[in-house]
């Protein structure tokens, strides 16, 4: 089901608040019960998104404490709703009247103006924000655990910033995670990290923004998740990325280079190897047929430059119905990509349960149900 | 709402049938009533899609005419459940059982054996088969003409076969769909339609296939469609076309070149013209945060090799647990890239008719609502 | 999800035709692969539900013969979209267009006119006929079948026609299904159906109709199922049956006694018996907080009698905008209540089944998970 | 869609919180944007529903006032998820640990302990409280507001408490809201109010509860809500009344009694009446065929005795395994039926907005679309 900011059909995600509001939250509903919460395990991927942390983000400043107040007792899942609210603490009292007819370009500003017929919140940019992938990242490490309990590992890194690429992935190895390292900056080659901060920090010295790609991968995904038709593997999780804000493309395994490429080197050839079955390439990314079919999963996506820059530029002003060169201050992230990694980690966890819990459903139905 | 084979809130299209079964189909739940279908523009989209016309596609000849067996009186719809119905008159009669423990590469057949534990219709394909599409496009036919009353238009053309490349589109003009001509074969530079032939041909001798890619666009569509989280534009439209067999990405406006990017050269500056809100550039392709800005929609699609090829390939007999070295014959298409276009218009103009409605019954719900 | 005809969050059920259309039928998506379904079980509860075996129900005579289409091989379901037709065989030709105007009391027609603004289908009902009924009892029947494989077993009885009331149910006994004798006419108390009949006969000789009561029960329902808010097993059960056309009144357990009773004698004490957790009465039919509590499920409905009778009544004739007083000829029964007995059975089948489904996905996510 | 705590279609209900928790809560997506909500009329409905005014009820104080922390701005909803919150205040410190594990008479406490396997929140009740009702009746609120700005109007009454009975209502009178006097004890008699207390008073005194009936009605509803299977008008208002606890029949119109009249005279004679459609009788309580006629909406549901009695009852010991007599202790309402009428109000709201939003999208979708 997808119903403006809630999403979910076993375990339902109510997104909640602004920007600029006292509050965000997120109610995640129909919870298995009798789950420990590892509460650490949230913070850390938390922190990884938070904002404030150094130059490479945004100035705000905010902590991202969370507080369950539903769901849970005694550090167990009751299996009520679990509802965690974050408060805002860092917005700027600032006036925003004045930016409030000012449509910035590349922003959801007109469109959100056209929509909600002026009445939306658009300080900060009101539910629109980044900030309200802060509560997706909560729900996304739930999902993390309840993934691991299953044996699925979901991890992001970054595959490039500017024209600065990471490492390749060996996507058909089942380990391919342990070659990511690092939390807040994770990539194959570490080496790396210093000049995608040089392409950020000259962005943002140049008042600027820059683009980058994120590489989200899940290993030990069992065979048979999804559905050939409107439930694909990615449909479900290509719907999820695309909940995150500036992401423009989404690909699975090598999509980027199918369409040049003929079937006699595009095929995975399939092989029994030490009494599994694998697939020698994962041009498929770990999906066919719109069902996984056990190779690691990997989706790679692409990150447009963040659209707030401290520089003029050709907008509207809606209520003088004029255009204007303007300039609209305000903290933003000369790059989103390092914070965007664990949302897309999130997206896909979210995602992975629910395929999970569509198959599940489906066994042990006939007496004689011995697989 | 997204349960196997069914998808929409507003409208359910419930699709069923397989590849070598009698009949396939698909029901259309809560169409508006009183609806004049246009029965000659669906039958023109279903021969774009319909095999067997050439030798660019599978020599499996379907006529793919479609039977209304509800939901219709005297050319108008009731308002109930509209089904269709399409008799497969081309299965061949060869004895599939030998072909049934054969898992193909980058086929569904693996997958779909450990999902369905041996019970999935593996002749031709079964559920998985493209075939499946023909429905789909019928629904899409509908969901066009819906649209056409609120002036949007949807298109498609071939972007690249191989490694040839169709002419740019305008992706800031409003009328950038007269400039796609060509039924079957839609491209913007029509003289290439023969050099992307060879290549189909070349690939068909060759025993092999070839991917290729396509554009989807929407014209005359409303600002302030979609919405930021769980269902933006991006990911309604992905969710769909990632239901078309062999889509393997999905971009939109410039999603493959924007990590590359800086905002100040990817923001689309935004402008009062002629009275419209027009932006100078279209990198978003339509839509920021989520939400359709009034731009011209416009998404790409890339399409991977049809995996099927009459070549001996490494393949596992699942019933043996024997790896193989084998080929398998059959129809396939050398290029499913032009037949598919038809069935990508029919995913966006589905899920545009979602959007619009989604949209459409929060108007006047207030006493003084003037908008 | 509940949208026009279709229904369902793990299996979707979605329905289609119309009394006079050529075809009527059912497609359940999502069904678990590899389940033998037992045809001759669900013929025999089709031919339950049959018009036309006597003079008790209405003489049009249809033999409501399915025809599996999809989702089957070789006895088995595989997983994919399961749709059976049943053609309509009976269809009076005679010009309806006299009636089309018609709005006749107590019928759909009026509010369905308004509704679908004059395109229904008015043809014996349309799409509104009690005839759609045929489909749920087959798709009930597969869901049966289900909930047999975990010992749950639904039954129905007639628990009166007009004024003869059924002796009463044994309602803490989990075998009180075998206290329920008869297929067509099923009662505790069978020397009771010739008074029942002669109640039915008498109406039909009078052109008028009756109606009556039915009991719907569930035993081996374990405890567990149900939601306290929006999806309790009452809300899910409340919602298929009054889907039944006719049913005007549903109540579960003691329901339609409770509000003149105190608390001290409405209470189920609770007692461990033979190791089993039993109450001593069943006030609640099963159900307590909106969960199944292990105890028999029971739920009563009152079926209003067909308002089809050959007789002049008060209507409209809304094209010419008049008061009429009219007598519109017609088959119909003289009680639906015997043919409504399996159709309610299959209803309760199918909420229970999402019940199951809605519970067991949450098994199994803990790796401490024992119980 | 309903998956636990969260229902809706249109616009998403997500309700979350326990008894004894911190807050409860609800969130609501996807209200149109625009809508300046009147607090006032919101927190009248909410002091209804309010604990410890008198005698009559539970003495729990709890003031209910709500605050919102998302989704308004400037008193205009900004249509981005509304959530309001409100604090308990009044929540007991006793020891709960003794009650734990005694599962009491017609209580959720033995279902509740198998679904969730001994990890739900048990204190008061948890997640089953009836302050959950709470929220419910805020979000009812906005709902009646939402109808009220299309003419429609809700409204419950007292129909009995124990053996007395109000007056009856005229069923097919567009006023007959105004007959209903009383804001706590609406009653169209309201010389009937004392005796009604007199009974609880004595149910009170005699440390027992008693049962009830309530009415509800709207007025003003257009024809042509509703669909025949699956979303009929009753089975979308019976899903939502059946979520408050301690309902257990719901029925439509003469629904009790139907099974025992026949057809000539439980018809609704139909007619033309100073131009509008009317019926003479409103047995069908305002719904023909599942969909509405434009006549007085009309439903009664049965609430049983609260089953918390301070009385020595018959329960077990579900840790110790045993049976035992135990009494008890707790605040609790002697008879829940007064507070129940405002949540059945806001129930009876929320189905309504959403089916007429499931009408509204139909609308305008042709271009010689004069209706």
């Amino acid at each position: 089901m997808f119903v403006q900011s809630s999403w979910g059909k076993h375990i339902v995600y109510s997104l909640f608040g602004e920007s600029h509001g006292p509050m965000i939250g997120i109610t995640l509903h129909h919870l298995p019960a009798g789950i420990k919460i590892d509460m650490e395990a949230i913070k850390k991927d938390m922190s990884r998104r938070r904002p404030g942390k150094n130059k490479y983000s945004t100035p705000r400043n905010e902590k991202d404490q969370f507080e369950i107040v539903s769901g849970m007792l005694e550090g167990y899942t009751t299996g009520a709703p679990l509802t965690a609210l974050i408060h805002n603490t860092d917005q700027r009292s600032r006036d925003y009247s004045k930016v409030k007819s000012k449509m910035r370009p590349s922003h959801a500003d007109y469109a959100a103006y056209v929509k909600y017929k002026g009445h939306n919140d658009y300080r900060g940019g009101g539910h629109f924000s980044g900030r309200l992938t802060a509560p997706i990242v909560f729900a996304g490490g739930i999902a993390k655990q309840l993934l691991m309990a299953r044996g699925i590992q979901v991890k992001g890194r970054i595959a490039s910033i500017g024209p600065v690429k990471d490492a390749d992935l060996d996507q058909t190895s089942s380990t391919l995670i342990s070659t990511i390292k690092g939390e807040t900056f994770p990539l194959v080659d570490q080496s790396l990290e210093e000049s995608m901060k040089e392409v950020i920090d000259k962005a943002r010295m140049d008042l600027d923004s820059v683009g980058g790609a994120i590489d989200v991968v899940a290993v030990n995904v069992p065979a048979g998740l999804g559905e050939p038709f409107f439930n694909s593997v990615e449909s479900t999780l290509s719907h999820l990325f695309y909940s995150i804000p500036a992401v423009k493309m989404v690909a699975f395994g090598s999509g980027m280079q199918l369409p040049f490429m003929r079937a006699s080197e595009a095929n995975d050839a399939i092989m029994y190897k030490d009494g599994a079955v694998r697939t020698l390439s994962n041009h498929n990314g770990g999906v066919t047929g719109g069902i996984t079919n056990g190779m690691p999963l990997i989706a790679r996506l692409h990150i447009k430059p963040t659209p707030t820059i401290d520089q003029d530029q050709k907008m509207i002003d809606i209520e003088n119905k004029e255009n204007i060169v303007d300039h609209i201050e305000g903290r933003h992230d000369p790059c989103i990509v390092p914070r965007a990694v664990p949302v897309a980690e999130a997206m896909m966890a979210m995602g992975l349960v629910e395929l999970v819990a569509d198959e599940k459903w489906t066994e042990r139905w006939c007496p004689d149900d011995t697989y």
